[in-house]
C-alpha cells in the first residue's frame, strides 16, 4: 500500500459539526462551503475528497463517510488535549483496489501507551466467498463473479500506560453491495468495549450506562441485546474469559430502516468520548506498583490472543490482499507478556477482575 | 486438566542412553532393570509408565516415547547446566480421554527469559475431520466414525535473554492411527528452526551445516527438501517475512521404512543440543544496548504474530477441546513489542537480517 505522508489537520483545529449538515441537507454552494470547512476540522482530507463528499452528501456513503470522519477528529481531540497536547502521526494511505484510509496514531505518550484511531473507505469488487465471510445470512446474486461493494468505518483502540486506566476499543461501519440486478444490500457494524486491568465498579457502571442511554434513545430492546452479543463476540474460547468487561456490539443491522440505522449508530459514536474521557482523567494520575504494571502487561498478552486468534476483522484483513498490514495490527498493545502457569493469588484485585471476565455482570438495570 | 505437582527427576541425574536398549532390544529382567534406570534419569515418571514402556520396547510407540523423554532430559540438563543450574519447573498432566504430558519450563533465568520443553502422550479416538487436519493426503476408513489413534511427541521454545543469542524451537512427533480394517497408519513429523535477533552468518552456518549432517547420514537428499520445508512453512504471510533463518521441516514422513524414518528422527533429536548449545554459550554474555533489546522485542512480536495466526500445531491445540492451553502457549516469549509502523534505517543490523528473513539464504553448499 502506498504511503504519502500524513496532511493532518491540527488536532486543535476548528470543530465544525456534520450533524446540522447531514439533516438539513442545505443545498447549493452554501453547503458545498459548510462541507470544505468540515473538512478542515478532520485529521486529513477525506478519502473521497471535500467536492465528491458534498455531491453525496444526502446518500448514506457520503454521510457515513462525514460521521466516521468526524468521529476520528473528536476522539483524537479529545486524546491529544488529555496527553498534553501530544501529536497524533497521521498517515492517509491509498488501496490500489480503490479507496483508502486515514491511520491516526499517538505512540508511547504520557498517558497513552499506544492509541490508534483508523478511517478506512474502500471500493471495489468482491468476490462472492469474500461477501460470504463478511454477511452469513443473506444470499448476494453476483454479476460475472462481480459483487460491487464499498466498505467504510472508523475503528480505534486506545492502550493507556497507566494500569489503573482501562483500554478501550470502538469500531463503526456501514457496507453496501450492489447485486447483478442493481439492488443494494446495506448493513451497519459496530460497537465500543472496555478492557480494564483491574475492576473499578464505578467506571464499569458509567461506561455501560453512557452506552446504555445512547441505546435507549433508538429503542429500549438494543442495549441488553448488544450487551449480551458483546460478551459473546469478545471470547478468548481457549481461556474460558472474555477480553474485557465489554459495551455494545452488533453487526448485519439493517432494520427497521437505513435512516434509524443510521441515527442510532450516530448516537453509538458521539457516545465514545462521554463513556471513556471521563474514566481516563479520573485515574490518569492514580499511583500504581511494579506488581500492578506486570498484571497490565499480562491482561495485554490475553488482549493479543483474543485479536490474533479470534477477531474476525483482524482475520479478514491479514488474509485480505492490499490491506494495510500496519493499521489492522495497530491494534495490538506496545508491550505484552506471557508468564507460564500465572495464577492471581485468591482474593486479589487480579482474582476479582478474572471473575468479572469469566462470568460477565449486568452493569445496568 | 488436572494437574499433579511435578514429581521430576533433578536435572543433574546420571544419563543413561535408550539407544543401545533400543537396537538390541535385550530380553528378560536385565532390560526391566534397564528401563527402569533410564527413566531415573526423565524429567519425571514417563506417561505410559517403566512397566509398560518396557513391555513396549520393541515397538515404535515404547522406542518413540523412550526418545521423546531422553531428548527432553538431555535438552533440559543442558540448559540448566548453561544457566548457572536453574531449576526447571516440572507439570505433570493427564488427559481425561486419555494420556499426558509433562511440561518442564525455565522461566526469568540467568541466560533464558523462557524455556519450555514439552513432552505429551496422548491416545484416544479421533473423529475423521480431527484426521483429515492432521493428514490431508490420505483417506482413512473409520469404524462407527470412530478412529483409534496415539499421538506423542516432544517440543521446545527456548527464549534467551540477551538479544545476541537466538531463539530456537523444535519438535518431532509421531502419529499411529487404527483403521476399521485393523491396518495402522503411521507416520512422524518434526524439524528444528533458529530465530535469531540479529544475523550472525558463522552461527546461522554452523545450525544448518549440524542439522544437514544429521540428514547426510540417511540420505543427502533430505536436508534440501526440508530446508525448503522449514522456509515455506514458517512464513509470516501477512509480513512477508520468515519468522527465522530456518532449519529443517517434515510432516507425513512414512517411508522408506518405519525403522529408517525412525533412526532419521532419532538423528534430528540427537542434533539438537550440538547445533544449538555452542551458538549459546558463545554469545551469552555479549554485551547489548537498549536499542538491541528493543529490537528483539520487536521481532519476539513477529515470533507471537506467526504463532497465534499460522501455526498448524497451535491452531490444533487452541481448538482441541482438553488440551492443556499451558503448555501449548509456553511457546509465546515472556515479553513482546509491537511498533506503529517501525522501519530499520537501511544498511543497519536490523536491516540486515530482515532482507534474510525476506529472502532465505543456502547457509550450506
Amino acid at each position: 500500500s502506498p504511503q504519502r505522508p500524513g496532511r493532518g489537520g491540527s488536532a486543535a483545529a476548528r470543530h465544525y459539526s456534520t450533524s446540522a449538515l447531514v439533516c438539513t441537507g442545505g443545498p447549493g454552494a452554501a453547503a458545498e462551503e459548510e462541507v470544505r470547512r468540515l473538512c478542515q476540522g478532520f485529521m486529513a482530507p477525506p478519502v473521497s475528497g471535500p467536492q465528491e463528499l458534498w455531491r453525496r452528501r444526502r446518500d448514506m456513503r457520503g454521510r457515513m463517510e462525514l460521521l466516521i470522519m468526524e468521529t476520528q477528529a473528536e476522539v483524537c481531540r479529545a486524546l491529544a488535549a488529555l496527553d498534553r497536547g501530544a501529536a497524533f502521526a497521521v498517515n492517509t494511505w491509498e488501496r490500489k483496489e480503490g479507496g483508502g484510509g486515514i491511520s491516526c496514531v499517538l505512540q508511547d505518550g504520557h498517558i497513552f501507551e499506544k492509541a490508534g484511531v483508523n478511517v478506512s473507505v474502500v471500493f471495489g469488487n468482491l468476490s462472492a466467498e469474500a461477501v460470504q465471510q463478511m454477511k452469513s445470512r443473506k444470499t448476494l446474486k453476483d454479476k460475472d463473479g462481480k459483487l460491487p461493494f464499498c466498505a467504510m468505518g472508523v475503528s480505534s483502540v486506545i492502550h493507556p500506560k497507566n494500569p489503573h486506566v482501562p483500554t478501550v476499543h470502538f469500531n463503526y461501519r456501514y457496507f453496501e453491495i450492489e447485486e447483478a440486478d442493481g439492488t443494494k444490500q446495506w448493513w451497519f457494524g459496530g460497537g465500543t468495549d472496555l478492557t480494564p486491568t483491574y475492576l473499578n465498579k464505578e467506571d464499569a457502571v458509567h461506561f455501560h450506562k453512557t452506552l446504555k442511554e445512547a441505546c435507549d434513545k433508538h429503542d429500549p430492546k438494543l442495549y441488553p441485546k448488544y450487551k449480551k452479543w458483546c460478551d459473546d463476540y469478545f471470547y478468548i474460547k481457549h481461556r474460558g474469559e472474555r477480553r474485557g468487561i465489554g459495551g455494545i456490539f452488533f453487526d448485519d443491522l439493517d432494520s427497521p430502516s437505513k435512516e434509524e440505522v443510521f441515527q442510532f449508530v450516530q448516537s453509538c459514536a458521539k457516545a465514545i468520548v462521554p463513556c471513556y474521557i471521563p474514566i481516563v482523567k479520573k485515574h490518569c494520575h492514580d499511583p500504581f506498583t511494579p506488581e500492578e504494571k506486570l498484571w497490565q502487561q499480562l491482561r495485554r498478552g490475553r488482549y493479543v490472543e483474543f485479536n490474533l486468534v479470534y477477531d474476525r476483522g483482524t482475520k479478514f484483513g491479514l488474509a485480505t490482499p492490499g490491506s494495510r498490514i500496519e493499521s489492522i495490527l495497530m491494534s495490538l498493545p506496545l508491550t505484552a507478556r506471557w508468564e507460564y502457569m500465572h495464577t492471581p493469588p485468591e482474593n486479589s484485585r487480579e482474582a476479582e477482575i478474572l471473575e468479572v471476565l469469566r462470568n460477565p455482570k449486568d452493569w445496568v438495570h
